[in-house]
């Protein structure tokens, strides 16, 4: 399971990634523990959550550079907002909870200051602080799906773990890693960690980081 | 054949929509007398603009303010992207062009001046703002289209005329005018032609339209 | 001390309001109880507030209609950028904290979602949006200072509050308020409250005053 | 006189540069041979063109990266809105037009077409696209101004040229050269040459600079 060069640079200098990608919220998924209300609750503001990550997804479009990566983009839009969406949608009617209630759902503060930060930093810089900030969504679900697929002691959660342990989300997570790899290329060079770029494109990805730990932090706080 | 409320009330007040949708490039595609070289000249710039226009769709789906408006937006940029913009590339290799010429095309002013005008329209506006000035080429395309199938006297451009008419695109025409309907009303409620915001919105769509009979002039020019 | 019709509809309307103005943090500033430490680290992350508080009203720029709201927002960027900033740079070089170490600070959660969300309310919609984000934040302080000025009975942080509650200060509130009550007009016509985009405006001011409670809440807790 | 070594590489590159800072309209103000009729009409768009650029100007203060950045850039603005929109419209009261037509002025597609590219340049990209998009008109400006101040057979046009010769429009373009050649440095290091970036910067440099001559064309065309 490899997401791209980029994206394994970024990641293995981020001291939070396991804060993030092992985070409680996450161990009690694999292992059940978790409360169902707590995972309702996580969902509700997940589809909010979606909703302004597509948004960030299709400023993507609008920031490339080429067709290529018009084309990637424009593919995860798609997925995000026919598939993503609609799997939230199916799993909280199954729940009792319908889409007008999702759509009313309060957006707290950690959600909101995560896909903020991410439209901010599309809108202050270029696509790669863009993708950077997107990053650590896409693939850090990635790896948490993949890795409770084989490590899960419990099936409670396993439609969801499932989901993102899938052969077409990981496809995705290449697919976006792909896109990352050759937008530094192409922007920045072959060397593009002697780029002065690189350590803001590595503290966006931190801080992202950092704010996705918030985001579990508060799955954990209805 | 109709398009939606807005868009017909639009249309009627801009005295520039016959010079646009009957100007002399059009006349010379229904009746076959338009210079092959200005036909290719015309295809060249129009990958460009699509490549732009895909753009501006793009950022309608970061000012939608419903999952319905971010979905019909993000079914036409895939459009745009992987159907219109692929039968330019298609069309264009068949005469012996192939995408690396389309791509580095030099975008002529007259077409620049109209995407980055609808880029602009959606970043200093709100989602109206944007659609006021995607609308003409969406719209203005589908009646020259439906127009032209009736009214040709010769095949030489029966693909492009047969891609305009085609029910799929009259569809695409119809999902933006209930678009652009629901979106207004959304904001402007239903007597909209009562907001201030109504004269802006029409003149930013009789700009479009100005703008897309300067396209056509551009075409009649290689 | 009037801010304008608009402000006093949407303040009178938002429960959360009391809760920013007299919130504890506010409390402490006027009976000199909050810890030095406290203030110092409040200082440091609205140095890092201010900046992309300064770019938010930059964009308001790009979204004005006419010269006069561009000539308020260029007035209210270049009063916080060269009067604003300037102040919390001599105010901590006072404490021994220099400029880089400032612009170093590391942004919290609670002061990042705030400022990231009134930025994407300028890009998601128009001047408006941007504007009821914006407003909390700038006659919010203009309440605290005023009343803190009549009701501290302590001089602490009488610097503070005197900047707030500063003639100069509160023209900038009153030149706000026109400015939105112009805007309004100007976009909504006589009767906004009877548009449908005024639940809207409303719920993004609401939001704004929640997220401004946030960061009073992060002031207490360095 | 020097703008810095960034604009001084770009420019070298540009084959167009020539034609727009020796234009026959510049000619024309240099000789007094310049219409009248034709004069006016180039300031009533012009009044129209520093309304975007200044909005241009103000979208760099939201795509900086530091203070220092956000300060020039502020203080451009500034001088844009409060000063050189200021003489516009004295200007044209004298010549009898008053700002309500100014502001009304049909704003053409070639000068349309230049802003909105600047504008969306910055959008699309980061600081630097913008700021290579903005450049050949600031410093454009000032070589003609101090051209035509030495080379002038007549003083016609005598104020105009004195505007951009002074010393404040020459400091400007100064400050401007410097703020550009930090902005470079700061992300694409001391090889700035050696960037991918930089053949993309120098073609927005040569686009921009194309679209300066379409604005010296329409002005020969009232």
């Amino acid at each position: 399971m490899t997401y791209g060069h980029t994206f394994q640079a970024w990641r293995d200098n981020t001291p939070a990634w396991p804060a993030y990608t092992h985070h409680a919220f996450v161990q009690g998924l694999g292992d059940g523990t978790l409360a169902h209300a707590a995972f309702l609750h996580y969902l509700k503001q997940d589809y909010v959550f979606l909703i302004h990550f597509s948004r960030a997804w299709a400023l993507a479009i609008t920031k490339a550079d080429t067709v290529e990566e018009m084309r990637l983009a424009a593919g995860t839009v798609n997925g995000l907002i026919n598939e993503e969406i609609a799997l939230h949608i199916s799993t909280c009617a199954a729940a009792g909870i319908d889409e007008a209630t999702l759509f009313a759902t309060q957006e707290r503060q950690e959600n909101l200051a995560y896909t903020r930060y991410v439209l901010d930093a599309g809108h202050s810089g270029d696509l790669l602080d863009l993708l950077a900030a997107l990053a650590p969504c896409v693939m850090g679900y990635g790896e948490i799906g993949a890795h409770l697929a084989s490590a899960k002691t419990s099936d409670t959660y396993g439609e969801w773990i499932g989901t993102y342990a899938s052969a077409e989300y990981q496809q995705l997570c290449q697919d976006v890693g792909m896109l990352i790899d050759g937008a530094v290329v192409r922007r920045l060079g072959d060397s593009a960690h002697a780029s002065p770029r690189w350590a803001s494109l590595q503290a966006r990805f931190a801080m992202a980081t950092q704010l996705e730990v918030g985001f579990w932090d508060m799955g954990l706080d209805p």
